[in-house]
């Protein structure tokens, strides 16, 4: 390559570094300015990895267990959750700070590790209620061969496991981290759960691709979603001044035993009576009485000759 | 941080442990009671990696290959994959052995590199397969530029790899791991098709978010679908206890030729035949003769005035 | 195992390797013939993170950023960006090259650096562009705390990273890898966004999953989509042989200001007028004049007795 | 580079892999015909440090440990060596097996088990005999801070450590393995120890660098020896064929309390008395009374002009 | 295997388990009772190699630099030693603390990042003495081709890096790490120099296997030493109750401009004066004025008839 | 930590890395100026690793061979193996380049790979070489059980292996490598050999650690050195301006069949005659015909009172 080429590429390189380093450039993108650490994305995938070890042992991770090893692994891979836990914390808080909360950095310090552990002792909670969703995809699956097998493979039951430890790491309102771990859940499911949704034990999720579950939902006991289904929000109020309000409820509340197939749509603070069925690609937006059917409109299917595309 | 605090955050973590450790909390999560070895997502992974190394050589992994130099690496990616392969296979056989089979330890330590070595021989089959879906890909897709490039990049051939190898192994009656592979495809590419479809060449999938294709449905040649297509179950029977019946045919039978546009759902054990097309967004829950066109209702395109959302 | 059946799986495989290594097979992949290396998904996903690591400093990666050190982090990962661009880049010319163009090989070695200079050269311009995105993510969604949060976990974030990379190599006439650079965001996070659609600053996607951009799409500022929509091509035009003619506009032109809600098709060269809004499930294929309205029509929610299912 | 150039190199290359893969070459070096797999040195050398950790806890690894909490990490840890040294054991005497030695499979796959639980068995009083070395090296090193930087730091503790997991191993006759750590030792510390020797507690090496301690070797309690020291052999008994007797004693017998100076070769099945020092660089073949004091012989400083070297 | 064996196996292994956490096992090999974090050997050994790269850059490590990229290369590996560093000192002040020394946990906590940023401020200085290390080695070696090489390759170079980092530690008093450091290259090199040791510019080692260097070792300029050179101590002065001295001088004193040969040894705390040469396997003991030749006796070369070896 | 010493830390941290980056800091390390990437010993330490696995197959590395998978293994070690050769045979010349020699960039392009090609050619003579290696250390160890072991253990066959293949790269005049590659024996043996020595088959060092080979050393067939052995350089010829004449002949020639026992020195270009024995710890400077026999002057073991060390 001619040097006067190479010349001219490097110039260019180095002259991009400066500007990407120019204070004007990287303010831009909310760099705290302490300067401390950040929470780690990385981090925190094999803080959850270490999690599911804990709560589906043998499943996950490397190990080969057998019952007399089992407390062995699980203090592990418990002990190293608590302690990872309590950094990212520490660092989630940090993180939040330079964004204008106030704390003093001893306060921190001190309420990240307890946090970390009131965490940890929700994770016999946490197995419990996740044993109640393997065993109702399983009754509701007929080509499901076995529990095991649902643990091993089921996205659901690998979203529902990040939206529980993530639900319980938000009710202790841990900053950042919560929506970092469903997000990681989204990504590998396309399951969308906010950590802040309200769900109840026995929950499936058939397929999943496209549920999006929002930040205010309410979900009872037995509750079924196929792919697709959306509890949304139907309007965003906005304050006089035009930003949204944040934080009142504008999600669904969805009782016991309610069934949602495909593509649904259940928008807004509304009530969806318990053991209802609502049918594929429905859009609902006001109460439903217990027991409702709601069904898709018949399909008008036109025969049509020409092909030309749709 | 106080040596109060420190030491109940301790105390809180020793205890969680040993809640974890109780029998009666880990038996919720179904462990195998014989303490062998599970089968691991993350060899299966490694498996699938090199079995795409074996099939498309030069597109995946490390490896310089040139013309000379092949079969060397094809020896060595196929030989390894048998013999990862073998061994998944009998910790599969264990876990589900615990799960109610019966069969002597003997008999599966046999049988597992027997099912490998079978897997192994549809390679070349396999490959021939994916080259047809390939070429249907690029002859449909009027953005791709070459072959190549959809091999690189296009989810569908990701997908239908791994569609491809589970369905095989599947056929062989391997339990669990068929499942866990065709996750995996669904976890990165969002298409969800269930080990047992029968799907035939040149089988196309366009973007592909949200296709489900459910365990008893049959594709023939030259199908396409887009994204959000769902062949789905309509009902399931259930036995007089209330337990589904499972394996019985409830998926659609879709015979070549057929296109079915994005979002479209097609359910039950219907057939569509021959040559028909289905347009986006169409809810499809009877036969179609062969060439039928089922077109979406005409989009009623209401203006309104307010913007208050939807 | 018995000797003879070990025997018969050995040389199952053994047979298995000669057939995948004949030139019969392995010429059903398009394995370019002159045996130089082919672009490497693997570093390319690496390459990815260290332009992450650049744009994003400290949200990514596990450096410890302070002020007086950023430049040194972003001299180096940008420096290394670069390098691998460099080298990948000349290996997709390569790559392509053997499907049929023609240039030296000398001219190929020239070229790949100087289009790597020229893509860093955009970094500054696509932060800034995506310091936009996360604005008006922010801005649009009541759940989020601050805008770093956005970055750390935000999927619409990721995707558009991705896009306005890939945008600006495919700009540079850079082969094969803007597209693989596409599917990586498509994979992880259900977005599936062309390396060729224009799209203006402070653009926001809310969940993602199902979204489908087309190549030819052209999009304003400040529009926002929900999850599932589509701006899709309406027919594919094929020459008099019956191959599709390639790279004609068919996609979409989405003006300023517009929001277009779940799951909504806007299908073919039409132009979205500015400040428009089409609700959710809405199949558009017409043009819409600036602040138009597309309203789902009203759900019919029928009730009905028998639960035996849709 | 020239295509002919390129191709003369590549058909070298070519050639070279037929001649190394020739029978009559690969048959030089070795291998089982079995064909199944060997020990590996580095599985061995992950095996030596789950050992070092559970033996010095928190010394090696990257555990953080307390107190509620080593039960776990030596659970863990000693429970996964047992299990990698059970396997390694097996191929140790699969390897050995084709070598000419003749016991069924079976007979090894059981006793291999047995083998392994039997040497985890010997760790506590593995640790208890380097603790007494660690005391030893503490009360005689005027350099040594604490007893803790003596684990941490001295290669005398990384040598013993491995002699004496090594020396097991022998004594419970498992083949290969045994040697393969022992000069996992040799190489990071220069210090030689044969796994047949039999070393007393409170074994002390200072330095270290070029010891060698033979296979017949015996030493008492409290012994000390500076670097360069050789316990080693002084002639090797012939068969009337001219190979050598195997197995005999003939390296030194040292008894407790004995110093042994730097660069000293003690020679020969000989006994060195209770209590004796012997001086550096001394040469010793001969039976030494208890108490002896063997001296360099005084030091010859010729002074001497030229400076041309020696 | 029979269920027999494999549940002796199993018993065995747990018993040990147990036997080994008791306390007064692991009581033996002195973990600090505070449950606090230990340095880490592994981390210590990526800081060198980080060191090691800012020293020599581009030798070590995978950093492809030019002139334009010196600075960030350099800028960040310095900041993340820093870190690094500034980490494990706090841990090593822990872990001594344990051991007995006195002050408070916040104490620490400030003093490890002063100690760390002194240190890292000395590296100007230590790479200005490496380099006239490096002349001297290249001055002084035949077979040597140029200076580069001795960076590369020369364990002499490896082995003074490591001093020079530990010797600095240790002036600044920094507990445990610099006695690590130095072991880390006498497993590498063979050479045992102790941190203590005061070594002047231009020194050199060749070969180097063997050499020794104790704790109060002065070595002038220009000092050159072959293959197993002890500078070592004659004899341990001790304490009314038998406990050594620690810390007086007993190692000798080399001016400048002195040459050893091989496997000399020079004892106690002596001077050889400058310019002397001591010749090879020489038992130094005694003062040594300016120019001294100190010459091998010698060599008898006793023929004799008989070969039974010696 | 106050925020006072928290900036003193970083501002010296930062000032040390503006020093450091200084040209006339980061001249005194003789880094090449054309920017060039330069070879690396990581990179070097893998290829070697990979020649390990080609010679002794199964010995090394992860792979299970089998007979008839023996060849896939080797081709695909061989090709990667020719690949990182022929780039860091290149790289090395760059970095020789600037040391002063001139040849176009072209060039070295060109020769790059042909040597690399011609080094390939030759692996299956060092494979026979070793392998009579291992046979003479088989025939002349007691301790040895097997041939297979000593592959697995001996340091000699290490520092050989190492040696064999650095003694091919300096025959082709590749520069820099074959010094760093025979580093690495030492490093790991204690056994320095220079890369230009010349050695017969059958070559045999028992323990090895300290053993020294200079660079024009010439050893015949079957010669065996025990450790601490040093064929060295008796005085170095200087040039008038006191430089040192490099490349002279000035080490020793061992005819066959020499025997040298532990710590003897040879010293100078003399000739030990065929069938020699050389005893342990014996300087010999001196031509010795064949079958001499030299032994150690007899051990003066002189009895002393007074303890006091030596």
């Amino acid at each position: 390559m001619p040097e006067f080429y190479r010349n001219q590429n490097r110039k260019l390189v180095q002259e991009t570094i400066e500007a990407l380093s120019s204070e004007s450039s990287y303010e831009l993108v909310y760099m705290p300015k302490h300067g401390r650490t950040m929470p780690s994305v990385k981090v925190l995938g094999d803080l959850v990895d270490k999690l599911r070890e804990v709560i589906f042992p043998g499943y996950f991770g490397n190990a080969s267990l057998r019952p007399e090893t089992y407390e062995y692994h699980i203090g592990v891979n418990t002990d190293a959750a608590y302690r990872l836990l309590a950094d990212q914390i520490r660092k989630g808080m940090c993180f939040s700070c330079t964004q204008g909360k106030s704390q003093s950095c001893e306060e921190c310090e001190n309420k990240a590790p307890q946090m970390a552990a009131a965490f940890i002792s929700r994770l016999p909670e946490i197995r419990r209620l996740l044993a109640t969703d393997v065993q109702a995809l399983y009754k509701g699956d007929p080509a499901a061969k076995n529990a095991g097998e649902i643990i091993f493979s089921y996205p659901a039951i690998r979203a529902m496991t990040n939206h529980r430890i993530a639900h319980e790491l938000r009710l202790l309102e841990v900053p950042v981290i919560p929506r970092i771990i469903a997000e990681m859940a989204h990504s590998e499911t396309g399951i969308d759960i906010h950590p802040g949704a309200q769900i109840g034990e026995g929950f499936a999720i058939d397929h999943g691709t496209g549920v999006v579950i929002g930040e205010t939902s309410i979900i009872g006991k037995n509750v079924k979603l196929y792919q697709g289904v959306t509890l949304g929000a139907k309007s965003f109020p906005q304050e006089e001044d035009g930003t949204l309000v944040k934080g009142i409820p504008r999600h669904p509340i969805v009782e016991d035993d309610v069934v949602i197939y495909s593509n649904a749509s259940v928008l807004g603070r509304i009530t969806i009576g318990k053991g209802s069925v609502i049918g594929g690609n429905v859009w609902v937006t006001r109460d439903l009485a217990p027991n409702s059917r709601v069904l898709q409109r018949k399909a008008t299917a036109t025969m049509f000759e020409n092909g030309a595309g749709i």
